[in-house]
């Protein structure tokens, strides 16, 4: 059962102000919080949950703080269209440090502002081992619940920070710097990269001039039809696959 | 202003036996329907409208029958949350034939059954040249709204054929059928492709026994982090860049 009082402060995390405020955020459903609950360092505050959800997984999880709720009540908290199971509020992680572009490829990420565009690239850095995510002061809010569902558990591995983009390039030295741009080297032709940043652009802006100026190693993903843009976890997923594989 | 019968029989085409049996479909927003317009061997049969968009663009498309509407009109038979000044109904394209695997890489797609997946995938298919797509008859109906908005006007330049995806593959005498599976040659290792299919399966079952015991050029996008998967549309671009440039 849940107090009118729960109800809101779980409500009022659907909005960024009061995530950063109580430094926490929600995730649902069973495979995201299964996730959640056996990832080492995530800290789960709180679940609530169906019945059947807790008749499988409370003996897994004896530290863990859970509550029923029912399906009327489930629906109040949930963002979800369709509720699925099971809310839980997470503590987000420790300030991250930077990553460390010297060792490995670290992405940089320009006004991303599509949430599960968002989740979708910290899933592809998940899959092919990019230490860290540096995203610009107007990218969406990666603690945001579409953006925590599309990176399907992969926010949990990945640290994101957020900084002021320019800045952030200037202070990396000597490091190269990769951004996709229409006059750059064919990415059939490009040298893996062992580390510096690989530059995202908006989805209909691109990099903005004063990032453009940061990229040192320019490359181009060749248009042989006639479609005008690629998504940008597309393109994401084709830079890093060109750049780590 | 739109009658009652008129509005009804546009918001019939939001389900696909409608569409199947009228033998066309809905576009919506500017950018598509400018799209539609201007290229060549689309059909727009009918243009609604605001006011705004009809004094920009009906000087630039004489021969089109366009019905100037009302905002409150517009939101009746618009399947979007905000609607975007303009719907347009479009023939769909007569039989198409299926592309030929012979002389370009064309790609199959076994049961994608999420509408942005789809949409998306025949955006990547326009970018990277592919002749045409043949679908499995489980992936979403590529007339659907939701798949019309994701390929941004790719749809127009694609054609896209629906058939047992097997049997189809069969027919297919001695071309590549590549397939991206767990054990095969690492991507950075593969040859580019001329000729051939590319199929790409589900997003959470992947390839179909059936299907799988089609390809011939098993390939894996190596893993080298902690996701467990990658999602359709994204691998179909790592995929199309690796055969392709």
């Amino acid at each position: 059962m849940l107090s009118k009082s729960e109800i809101k402060y779980i409500q009022s995390l659907f909005q960024k102000k009061f995530r950063d405020t109580e430094n926490c955020y929600l995730a649902e459903g069973p495979k995201i919080v299964d996730e959640a609950l056996k990832t080492p360092g995530v800290t789960v505050k709180k679940v609530w949950a169906l019945e059947q959800w807790i008749q499988i997984h409370a003996v897994l999880h004896p530290q863990t703080d859970i509550t029923a709720v029912a399906a009327f009540e489930l629906e109040k908290i949930s963002q979800l269209k369709t509720p699925n199971e099971v809310v839980a509020l997470i503590e987000k992680p420790p300030h991250n440090s930077a990553p460390d572009c010297r060792t490995s490829l670290v992405l940089a990420l320009d006004g991303i502002q599509d949430p599960g565009n968002l989740g979708t690239i910290v899933r592809i850095a998940d899959w092919f081992g990019v230490p860290g995510i540096v995203c610009s002061l107007d990218c969406a809010d990666v603690y945001n619940s579409k953006v925590v569902q599309a990176t399907m558990g992969s926010l949990f591995r990945i640290p994101v920070i957020y900084a002021g983009l320019s800045a952030w390039l200037q202070d990396q030295n000597e490091v190269p710097v990769y951004g996709a741009v229409l006059d750059g080297t064919p990415l059939g032709k490009s040298a893996p990269a062992t580390s510096g940043v690989l530059v995202i652009g908006n989805e209909s802006k691109g990099i903005r001039k004063e990032v453009t100026a940061c990229i040192t190693e320019k490359i181009t993903i060749e248009r042989i039809g006639g479609a005008e843009s690629l998504n940008a976890a597309v393109a994401t997923g084709i830079l890093l696959s060109h750049l780590k594989l």
